[in-house]
């Protein structure tokens, strides 16, 4: 039984990063950067007005000077600054050569003429202050957020390389399930792995396919073939189930890894590769699956992802006590500004947390008590 | 000039929700349910073992027993137990009336007769623990996440009721604006925030149409015609470009209700409305614009799908200090398990720090001091 760090740990160290592809920018926020992409000219490219106001020569003494036109932002002409004469310039446009920019806040125009109160304070942004060309702006490895995707289109990244889209097939398998939309008889459950990783794979843009196989070798075995980056099998919660997975799996020609977990919800939980396939038997039981999803194969996708498979592990403070237990427990709760709310949890059978639970708090064996710092992730 | 939490209390007051539609549920993340969800059946609907083991009857005081059968989940037979008997019973399956469930790790078995070294302690799911037929089990006004499509699918919920997907129209103006992908002229600039609206929308799975248009009046008034739930103007940072929207909104029959806000970067603020059809004019300045849409059109945003405009203000401590400013700022910075990290931002004109930033910090006027705590929102 290997521990969560232990996991962790190996998927770090196997899981190795897939190749690259150019994709629509728009298209790019969540995946990761692949190249360093750099200014191709000056951040600004010119000297740029950060206000609206005049500009007059900056070694031109007077006070009041006669108002002899505009520049507009967007305004690419060649102006020629003259001494005693200010031209209107709004936010953004280009500064001519020896131009100083007073704000019209410190400006008094009047009749043609405009007398400028104070002198100076140049207000310009100046050619390549954010950044020189040939300089790396976004660095490889950036996973690319919406204001990373507004930074990209200003230095003219159309179409950045990232790691290319992920293929997932799903196989939820158990005799006891019925579809989410159909009514279980006697003794059956609602498949609710099924819509839940698809939920989690489109938030994640895997390409996905999905299938449901009764508890039986043979489907299964048919039901996995092929190759995929990754693999997950959503077992019954029965030690049946979990060694028709594993040998299943084994029988396909992949290493086993692991094969129990020392984690709460999600013990019986199977990592195995086939060379650059990784498969995951998750646990049937609705909790434990969620927990899974969301400690391991996330950490797996990061690796796919980046090459690194830590998973993003946050700080916090528990707002009550919260049970320990000889596994370590991943409790699922809510973050407030004040801390981490840990929800009413019953037994590992028991989802209902899962309305609206938005993280999940790591308690070590000895418990944590309320106010105590701690490990959790965030959930999507 | 009002204050942001003026701007904020405006929309909580005024921006209302927006009808229900039913959608698929693996569709239905990020939607906010407007329905409650109840039980249909007790949950779990039927008593459910939760090991592998053995069932036999509870006031059967035997210690060995005769194994003479199987109980698989899924499986709907209707098992008579008989005292002296027992029954191998797997996790998830049906516990037959009156039986004791015994874990495997707590028999011995053998030549067809088993040990049973531990009772009292019935591993038994109750019909009923989790959730009664007809209680609300998701209510309504909750935000939909991966787990609750677990929930929800367990529950027999497959087309929730969520607010409906939301309308939105962006027009860019400014004629120093090219496209992304064109190379810029002396005085232009890559028109960034158009892929940023475009990414923003995206995760927030909003019907998008975009325009770009020049620094006219008619041309803005003929771009923004038509009904939609929200209107985004990207303007130019000047003054002039700040009055063109606000001219143009007023004309449209919109009526104007901030026109700048005490916050930096991000002042030139322009809100207004016309009957439930919301418009914002954001400044042209990439930062300004990104900071706007994340602290004001959000908060729009989450009022139309909710009603409750508040936006997810979480506390962290600040990991340096920060400098004040008579505006209160929001600034770029990084969430680190230690705390939040200010990132390099030298102007408001600099974007350079969106390539990684996944938070702004909130800044008041005297400043941050490093480890002090202030509020933060996390940006996508």
């Amino acid at each position: 039984m290997k521990t969560v760090d232990e996991v962790w740990q190996l998927l770090r160290r196997q899981v190795s990063a897939r190749e690259a592809e150019e994709v629509e920018l728009s298209h790019a926020s969540g995946a990761v950067l692949r190249e360093d992409v750099r200014a191709t000219e000056d951040q600004p490219a010119f000297d740029r007005s950060a206000v609206d106001g005049f500009v007059v020569l900056a070694n031109d003494a007077c006070e009041e000077f006669a108002v002899v036109g505009n520049i507009r932002a967007g305004d690419g002409g060649n102006y020629e600054l003259v001494r005693g004469q200010a031209l209107r310039i709004a936010t953004g446009a280009l500064v001519p050569v020896g131009g100083e920019v007073v704000m019209l806040e410190d400006s008094t125009e009047s009749g043609g003429r405009v007398l400028l109160n104070k002198r100076g304070r140049n207000h310009v942004r100046r050619r390549g202050e954010d950044a020189k060309a040939g300089e790396v702006v976004v660095a490889a490895g950036t996973a690319i957020r919406e204001g990373t995707v507004g930074l990209l289109a200003s230095l003219g990244c159309v179409r950045p390389k990232v790691t290319r889209a992920l293929d997932l097939l799903h196989v939820a398998t158990g005799n006891e399930l019925t579809g989410a939309e159909e009514k279980p008889s006697a003794g059956q459950v609602r498949d609710s792995n099924s819509p839940l990783v698809a939920a989690w794979a489109r938030s994640r843009a895997l390409r996905i396919r999905q299938k449901r196989v009764g508890e039986d070798a043979d489907a299964l075995s048919l039901a996995i073939e092929g190759h995929r980056d990754l693999l997950l099998i959503s077992g019954g919660a029965s030690v049946g189930s979990h060694d028709c997975t594993e040998k299943v799996l084994a029988a396909a020609g992949f290493e086993i890894l692991v094969t129990n977990v020392a984690v709460r919800p999600g013990k019986p939980l199977i990592v195995a590769r086939r060379g650059d396939e990784w498969a995951f038997g998750l646990p049937g039981n609705p909790l434990s699956h969620f927990v899974c999803l969301n400690v391991f194969v996330d950490a797996a996708l990061s690796s796919m992802r980046s090459g690194q498979a830590a998973p993003a592990l946050l700080k916090g403070r528990a707002l009550s006590d919260i049970a320990g237990n000889p596994r370590e427990t991943w409790w699922p709760a809510v973050e407030h500004s004040e801390g981490l709310r840990p929800l009413r949890w019953t037994s590992s059978g028991d989802l209902t947390s899962l309305a609206v639970a938005d993280t999940l708090v790591r308690v070590p064996s000895s418990g944590l008590a309320a106010g105590a710092e701690t490990e959790f992730i965030r959930t999507t």
